[in-house]
C-alpha cells in the first residue's frame, strides 16, 4: 500500500485522477440536486478543478454527466456468471433494486424521465444500454439448456426490470429481495401449475 | 334520438353535462400542454363555463385534475371477463399499450413522474389503484386452477404492466400486440423448458 506506483506516467495518473475527481463530483451534485444543478462550473468547483480543464476533456456538459452516469452504473451493476441463470439473475436484479433504492439511484433514475432537450437523443438509450448487457446471463442459460431455445432474452430482462423502474417512479412501493425473487421466478417458471 | 329525455330533471341532466365539458377539456388541456398548462380558468375557458362552477363543484385544482385522470382511464381500461386468463389478460394489456402509445396517454404517463408538490400526496398511488382492478383477472384464473394456487396475483399484472411504463418512460421502444402476447406468455408459461 506505502509503496510506489511505476506502472502508469505520473501526467497520465494525474489525468485518471482528475477524471474520477471529476465524474464523482458529477453524480453527487445530479444526486443532491438533480440536472440543473450539475452545471460545469459547479462540478469544477466541487472537484477543485479548472473548468477549462473539465471543457477541455468533456467538450459538452452533456458528455460530462452521460460519462458520469455511465461510470457510475456500470461499476455498480456487474454481470455475474454463477453457472446457474436464476442466481445470476438475482445476484444481478437484487444489485439494480439496491442501486434504485439509494438516494443516488433514485436521482439517476428521475434524471432519465425527466424532459431536457438538450440530453434528449441520447437519454432514452442509456438505461435499455445498460440493460442490455443482462442479456448475456439469459443467453448462457438457453445454452446451457436451463430455459426453453426460443426464449427472448430482452423480454425476459424487461419483464424483471420493468416492475424495479415503476416502483420507483411510479407506485412508490418497496423494493427488496421477495420482490426481486418473485419476480425472478414468475419470469421462469410462470404462473401455470407445472 | 330526437324525443325528450324524461329521466334526470333538467338541472341534475346539466350538471352531469358540464362535469363531462369539463373533465373532457382537463384531459385535453393536460394532454397538450401537460400539468402547468391544466389551469382551473383555462379549463374553465375551454370548457365554456364559469371558473367559479369549477371550484364549486371540484373544491381544488388537484381533485379536478385527478377526477379527469381518473373518469379517461377507467373508461379506457375495462377488466374483461372471458373465461380464460390467457385472454383476459390479453385483452385489457392490449389496451394499456394502446392507452400509453396515444398523446393523450403518453402525456398521462409523464403527467405522473413528473415532481410537483401541488399533486405529491395522490399521485403514486394512482396507477397502482388502476391496475389493482387487474388483478381480478389473475384472481379468476387461480379459482378455475388455471394459475397455480400460490400465485401472486398483483406480482403478475407488475410483471405485465412495468415493461409497457417503462417502454413509454424511458427506452422509447415500440409497443405493439407481438410485446404484450409475450409478456403475457412468459407471465403464465415461463422461460424454463415445459
Amino acid at each position: 500500500m506505502s509503496s510506489p506506483e511505476p506502472v502508469a506516467p505520473p501526467l497520465r495518473r494525474r489525468g485518471e485522477r482528475m477524471r474520477r475527481a471529476v465524474l464523482a463530483a458529477a453524480v453527487d451534485l445530479l444526486s443532491s440536486q438533480g440536472l440543473a444543478g450539475a452545471t460545469v462550473g459547479a462540478v469544477a468547483r466541487a472537484a477543485g478543478v479548472h473548468e477549462t480543464s473539465v471543457y477541455r476533456r468533456w467538450g459538452t456538459r452533456e458528455n460530462l454527466i452521460l460519462d458520469a452516469l455511465t461510470t457510475e452504473l456500470d461499476a455498480a451493476l456487474p454481470v455475474p456468471d454463477t453457472g446457474r441463470v436464476r442466481d445470476d439473475l438475482l445476484a444481478f436484479f437484487s444489485a439494480l433494486a439496491r442501486l434504485l433504492v439509494t438516494a443516488q439511484g433514485r436521482a439517476l433514475l428521475r434524471l432519465s424521465v425527466e424532459q431536457d432537450d438538450t440530453l434528449e437523443d441520447r437519454r432514452g438509450p442509456y438505461w435499455s444500454e445498460r440493460l442490455d448487457r443482462a442479456v448475456l446471463m439469459v443467453r448462457r442459460g438457453v445454452e446451457r439448456g436451463e430455459l426453453a431455445a426460443d426464449t427472448d432474452p430482452g423480454l425476459l430482462i424487461e419483464a424483471v426490470s420493468g416492475p424495479l423502474f415503476v416502483r420507483v417512479l411510479l407506485s412508490g412501493a418497496p423494493l427488496d429481495e421477495v420482490l426481486v425473487r418473485g419476480l425472478v421466478d414468475l419470469a421462469l417458471d410462470g404462473a401455470r401449475p407445472r
